[in-house]
């Protein structure tokens, strides 16, 4: 069995694979609520099992998972850790300045945290990196710009944050997490309000009902997901 | 079993927990060389098999380990992937401010990575948290101030990075991340002159011989270690 | 004649009218270029007559309208000045503080310039305002959150910047500003691919082609955006 | 009529003009108290009217006017709104960044605002795109630079803030903006202790008392600054 | 003899002494190059011979000098030392804020160096600490705001940067400082031009001739100023 | 006699020594308190002491030394004046930019402050200037990284803080400054906990009793360190 995480190389087989132009994956979750059934892990699980069948599947290379991100708005559902923009932003500077460096010039960002807030910082972090170095190919994305392309077709239309998508593909890869009953509520706000707490609109961390979410869907989304993921990597790097 | 990690919970869960002022522990590692015969995840294998014990022996929490840490001078060996001070500081103060404004008032935050430059970044974070919250409790330490003790004891009086004492505990931990060979060499070097690039004394990034290292001296210095930590712990936190 | 402009004002007329707690409209532009027919100030000339409308019919106040926004990836296209995240972030912050200081309670934020890290510092700046005055309530969107609506219906699907919606809607507004001929071509390239310059994939900053813009659709759209825009702002600020 | 405003053009055209190496002005104004005669944007109305005829008769362009600058210790007048140092330092290097980038070698920064904190912002963001760019000339200064220079012959010693010049001045260019009776009244201070609310020392936001000022004083004020500033702008750029 | 310097007692002394409310003194100087016949520590000479004539006189205190200041455009000269504009703030900000904090509420900020970027560093930091603290004075100066008074009268009109004024000064206090012979030359340049590098104007650091300069001119200047500094700082402070 | 002051020279003297390429050397002190015997000034005696033997001997220069330094911990003493991390960072860096931009090649920068963050703040400027320029030799230590180790022979093993050598050392230097009686109190405290006030563990700002301080054990302190240090200037510059 190959392995698939950077870190858990030598200094010197890193070295060795480098000369080969790997793609490297780098996984980032969130520490947050999702409702009184998934846990607070839910969006690092899923990225982190989709690197490593990507990884598997084309001979890449997975760097540590951050598994931290910007949810300042569910910060006051207990449990939920929250980083700041321009720590995020900074320490995703960091982390991709440091592989170009070491002349890594195949990177995928991959977060399951999809807020917008959350991307913008990666996607500014990415942006800076590409400017000072203009050979380096980065894409950035979260798995669920390809998982909501699914709403209104295998799951409901406004399928949201700890919904069904989200409840069945954690139902898939980690069913031991996944509790049996949930509770559901959202509340009307103004369109285009600014909303600094999410619990004024949906008192139990989840945006849409995860009534009907089963392990067969989640393990249908995931590979959907996947194969759709494995083509555009395919097609961006020239695999 | 009782799980230990707190993302592997739901909010609701954690929110019940906090009710008991729990020990929450937070592990740092860093992604450096170690040499031929370490992994780069070294930095993070130690402290996080701590973690565990201390958390199933103390009935402590677990948040997820930030693997990233402070090691610019090791740059210039493949595979190190170095966050900057501000960035580290940055991510750091959040998840602690994150912790507390949700109660948390007894922390640990457990380095396995003690470089002066990174504990500094750890330590103005954790002051700025306490002069801002002076009824939280915070212990800062990387292992290696406790490990560091057996030098001259039970292994080199000169022991240091990548040398007998990590590599046996690493040998105790995850054998199957150990090279069987190694190479050292450590040239000499202005008193008190500012390095920026470690290469330029060991050219293998390692500071200190590792013969003799072994994986029963592993799992002595890993108990020792254990318990002197459980010790203070329990005098630091009234436990 | 009401005026509608803050600053033409005297303070103490400033002063009388804040104690009817009146709506106050900050408009935002970005100076950049949008092909060879439309002006570098398409982005400002569209909010600025939404807001004069929207101003006289619910008697609110425009400040004056910030004219540059964060454009980074347009800045090969001569003419483009583009002013960086956090100062954008920063200017937008300290207006809107400004504003909270002197008793303004109800803000509309509304950017003619719509790219997602554009919007995301003046989020971030809205947000962090109102978690400072909990009581403040801001609504922040461009107005072609709305005007993207109707793509599929009244304008091609992929209609985007400088396409059909912007030349139409500046016809409408500034035909002395629009050029009759046009250049338009888009390039192929990776799904979620990190792009810092446009000119890469639309050499003549043109995202859709403008064909069958005009004057009439332009008026009708430029309505259709004002009316549902006065609908939403009169239901979230109880007008 | 030729266009003025950079802004009005499409990027090609501005692609055209750069070749020819024109003067670009960057006109900024403040939104401030000036008393209860005069209007909040007093500070931007006149270093536009001058912009205007300056690109008029040196065939100049000028980018869209930054409305907002540093005026803190006027914060207590309602209506003022004040934007931070390090904003106001932020985007006016970006914007002159982004001239720079664009081979622009000629600017004329002028401020119709003249707060010390206010030009210091202004003028470290200048020194500092100069320092980057030798080869790039800029002109720094208050319309006011000039204007307080026929304090004692034309206007009161002590002429200020709100005082003889600026009501006339503004009373040329936009009499409808100017109310007919004023207040005026102002207390000693402490020579050289540091101010930070100006309501302590004017509270009516004047700083000298406007009587006698007109119209034709404004008129005869206006073009004298206007034919100074051409002067000195021919001699600087070799006009 | 009284101690003048605050860091020269032991903390409970000064404990004891603040007791009285004292006026305490922050001189601050600037390396920087004075042409061929001062030395490069002339603006810290002179202020630092007022503190010590003021905290005799009226009792006050003096705290370490700052050597160091913002001289930017002097560093082309070598024995310039220039710190940047935010390092500045940030460190005079701190040294008031401990200041502060211990109960000091009369202040000045004495300066030997006075270019407007150095005094806005200083007058931004003391208007943040005295915004924070309404009852704390801080009187900000430099010397040469009174010294230039007398230009015109007992020196040339346009008296400057190491001439006679400043030649006479440091000739009455440190004459072996000063040597026998000068160069002054000063080039034509344009009116409110951005200039970075001083040396392109004076290419010996001397902005005006010092020819005349002599001791009893310096004891006189130095006289005149201290009596005028002490009439002030009596009434500003109720002394 | 020759001069050992840098800012005691005019700026073509300074040129004309830079020829030579001599060791500059940067002492750095801190205003704390330091017990009921010594004086505030305590850290800034030292190195000063040191700093000037060292320039006579191998004909170095010394820069105005730095008397404010991070010491946050020790604020609630009356007296003390802490600085920032950054700030101290920010100005330690521009002053080394300096002296490198100059061709300074050769710097000691020698602090009587050696607190873990007050050095962080040292190595991370030094550092940094060191990465931007590759040929210069920065030498960075405390005084206290000599003095220590004679801890256990001269001294008491815990010997600390205002104790037995640091009273002794200013007895040697400035016997006017220190007190007859002092106070000493240490109470217990946790392992690795963070402390942010240091009043709680040592109530008289003294770290370990300084009984058996005498003037002569501070000659010979003082000679040995410098003896000590001497020899290592002189390997690591190659004098």
């Amino acid at each position: 069995m190959v392995r698939l995480r950077w870190d858990e190389y030598t200094y010197p087989e890193i070295e060795k694979k480098l000369k080969n132009n790997p793609v490297v994956i780098f996984p980032l979750g969130s520490v947050e609520a999702h409702g009184y059934h998934l846990p607070l892990n839910t969006d690092m699980i899923q990225p982190m099992w989709l690197a490593e069948r990507i990884a598997e599947r084309l001979n890449a290379l997975i760097i540590p998972p951050l598994p931290y991100g910007w949810t300042e708005n569910l910060k006051s559902f207990k449990g939920t850790i929250s980083i700041g923009f321009s720590s995020l932003y900074g320490i995703v500077k960091d982390i991709l300045t440091s592989l170009v460096a070491q002349s890594v010039r195949k990177i995928i960002v991959l977060s399951g945290h999809a807020s917008s807030n959350h991307m913008a910082a990666l996607r500014l972090a990415c942006e800076d990196v590409v400017k000072e170095n203009r050979d380096v190919k980065i894409m950035l994305l979260s798995d669920y710009y390809i998982a909501y392309k699914y709403r209104g077709d295998l799951v409901p239309e406004d399928d949201g944050h700890a919904g069904v998508i989200e409840t069945s593909r954690v139902m898939a890869i980690r069913p031991d997490l996944v509790k049996e009953t949930y509770k559901f509520e959202k509340k009307e706000y103004g369109k285009y309000m600014v909303i600094v707490d999410y619990k004024d609109i949906v008192p139990y961390a989840t945006f849409s009902d995860p009534h009907g979410a089963n392990k067969e869907l989640g393990e249908k989304l995931n590979s959907l997901i996947l194969e759709e993921l494995i083509k555009i990597i395919k097609e961006n790097f020239n695999l």
